[in-house]
């Protein structure tokens, strides 16, 4: 799979969609044929959007996933860190609201003596990315040139920046297409512009965070699943250590939502403290991320090592020394008076007493878009200061008129919206909801090695 | 469906993409929708060809077929030749090889006193077109504005051109698009882009002649009959009269192919004689046409009378008629060496005795266009002068060395390629073959009026 394959000159796109819209398997050099000749601007978008298509709707095997996860990847430049000694780990989620584990993971699997080239996106639609919230800290770069990139990496241990014109650039231009033409939601396709680029971080191991429920981009625990085991077996047949863990994302994940907001999360779990879902959640993927990288003989091991390096400080000095590498201000960790603040707040109260029964989660992300904190479209800016705190998690006691979530915000006209958005997305019943749903669903691959 | 639908102000060509993605049906105003922006060219290619391909996979049921067409159709001029006293009817075939029967019922249901305003193609592939055997009448002008095409028609009974600039223009574009996008083979595509031609002619009724077989665009019977059915649906879901007969094209029809020499065969049936084959299915085609235009009351009455007016030369006349209006040498009706002729025969003979038990029929089309008779690209010019005569039809006797073929030819480095070709396609067995394929497999529609 890593020796680029001849194409054959005889290469015609139009009999390479002709084959996938009868649903026959492509061979590797056919599927680098088109995404190479894609790339270099050699045919055309209308005809590559009909392949798209034929992709969406045909499918495809785990040959043909892999063989355009591997044409992805090699359009651009493959990060070699082999120069590193530590062994190169990464995680990466499917997007959640409040999901902040990234801020917590990088410094924590670094203080295990791991490399954690770490590449994000940002947020679009309902949910939060992670180069956002690292902006939201003054001062923090997450534009740094791929040589600062790796001078930070090999002196703290873990750097985060965006994806850089010379990564994958056949995902972006493809990407672009999918866009608009109905073609994104298919998971062969969601599998080669994740693994693309992330197996371009020249990395050893990866862990994912496939995220299923009312906020994620899976809503079924099924598409999850497939999703999940479609990306762990790309990443083995390319030679990677791979596990996926697939989790909840039914209410938003800690209890602020807002790009500077989640970075004072991320300082309380890294200070011991914080929500405990954020927390156990953060322990588990580190667990995993120090096991795969051969920090810990076992993932229980891992986690309890982990723990280890957030209680003795560790983690966060990671942090700190991290921010400061990459231009940011230090101090957010000492006063969170430093990150970026809202100016105004207000609250919403239950209107009655029970007990929280479900919290409608893309409608949260939703809200926190319509505060600023989020983006439509790609083009817009976002505001680090706004955002949502919510007071009550799932399964909680409330009483009439106690505050179930205050609202950080800076236009006056959009507070009334969103206040009613968040009290219409808590639904309180007068029993406890009968079954709550795991924080971790399922481990998908390496599952022998659990314990 | 003949009024204009409004558009919904809210029309996004990607709702339409996904809602057929996702095999949700689409309602008359999304598909004009989608329709008139591209044609107008709101829209770019690679939405629409993500959206073809799209139907190509998911397919449409009959009033989004309907709908496509009935779009399509009102892109452009619609003729309304309601100032001519006779009904309107006219034929269609999907193409095959040797099949000349337009220039043959054209003038035979003219005779009858129908009107028969025909707009047809050029040869593509391995099949035909009457436009390229009509221009084989030094002459003959297929290019008739439409004043003059009224007018011929008016003064004759028959007239037949090409497609204008101003008929179906949607068509034209989405058939560039779908050619170079891998979704032509659709049904459902196929079915719009023929109605929505032929019924811009302003006719009454429609008899289609779906071909199956080796020479067919829809080799098995059971493509031929989905077609058929979804066509008659369509022209009668418009108020159409429509018929379709799946006849056989598993071999040449009649004896002749290239277009100087169908020529020959078309006057040779019009004088009463001509091969059995191309006898028959012209006096069917004739029969249906006569009792769809309220000429006859009957399809069989229809036949007879067919038979009637080539005996008396009435059918002949028109013909001669008909040229003459439009330009071409009569002459070629009396002398065919006023025809184009080839400069070089050469025979195909048998290697063996026994009975020629099949023709690869494509084959025989492809040596056509390899001798110059037809066009593997659009753009390519055709030689009217060559082709290949046949001296035996599937069940006959041959001897060993007696004659299958003479080719027609003039440039000799290709004469032996196809001499091969053509003896490659004809299998000679010791037995006759066990059953004969019927010429009319089956009439779909009006079937209770067959007799």
């Amino acid at each position: 799979m890593s020796q680029p394959s001849s194409v054959p000159q005889t290469f015609r796109a139009i009999d390479v969609i002709r084959k996938k819209r009868d649903a026959v398997e492509l061979s590797q050099a056919e599927i680098e044929g088109l995404v190479n000749a894609y790339t270099k601007g050699d045919i055309p978008d209308y005809q590559v959007s009909a392949w798209l298509m034929a992709v969406v709707v045909r499918g495809m095997t785990r040959p043909e996933t892999a063989a355009l996860t591997d044409a992805m990847l090699r359009s651009g430049e493959v990060l070699d860190l082999s120069s590193l000694p530590a062994r190169k780990v990464d995680k990466h989620s499917t997007g959640g609201v409040g999901d902040k584990t990234s801020l917590v993971l990088a410094p924590l699997a670094a203080a295990a003596g791991i490399a954690v080239p770490m590449i994000s996106g940002r947020g679009l639609g309902h949910t939060g990315g992670t180069l956002d919230k690292l902006e939201a800290i003054p001062g923090f770069n997450v534009n740094l040139p791929v040589a600062d990139f790796r001078r930070v990496l090999a002196t703290c241990g873990c750097a985060m920046i965006g994806q850089t014109a010379e990564i994958a650039p056949a995902d972006r231009k493809l990407y672009a297409l999918r866009d608009v033409t109905g073609t994104v939601e298919s998971p062969y396709l969601i599998c080669a512009s994740i693994m693309s680029k992330k197996l371009a971080e020249g990395i050893d191991a990866l862990v994912l965070d496939v995220k299923t429920g009312s906020g994620a981009f899976m809503k079924s625990e099924k598409d999850a699943v497939f999703l999940a085991e479609l990306m762990v077996e790309t990443g083995e047949r390319m030679g990677k250590q791979m596990v996926a863990l697939i989790t909840d994302m039914d209410q938003p994940l800690g209890n602020m939502i807002g790009n500077a907001l989640e970075v004072v999360e991320v300082v309380e779990v890294l200070r011991g403290g914080g929500p405990e879902d954020l927390k156990d959640l953060c322990i588990e993927l580190a667990g995993w991320m120090l096991h795969l990288g051969g920090a810990s003989k076992t993932v229980t091991e891992g986690k309890q090592q982990s723990a280890k390096l957030i209680s003795s400080g560790k983690a966060l000095e990671k942090f700190r020394q991290m921010i400061e590498l990459q231009g940011g201000d230090p101090r957010v960790i000492d006063d969170g008076k430093k990150l970026p603040q809202a100016q105004h707040t207000t609250q919403v109260q239950s209107s009655k007493a029970g007990y929280l029964s479900s919290i409608q989660c893309e409608q949260v992300g939703t809200a926190c878009v319509i505060l600023g904190g989020g983006r439509e479209r790609k083009e817009d800016s976002v505001d680090p200061a706004v955002g949502i705190v919510l007071h009550k998690k799932v399964g909680d006691r409330v009483e009439a008129g106690e505050p179930i979530a205050t609202i950080y915000y800076n236009a006056e006209a959009k507070a009334a919206r969103v206040k009613q958005l968040i009290a219409e997305s808590c639904a309180v019943t007068d029993a406890p909801p009968a079954t709550r749903r795991p924080l971790i669903h399922r481990v998908i691959g390496k599952s022998g090695e659990k314990n």
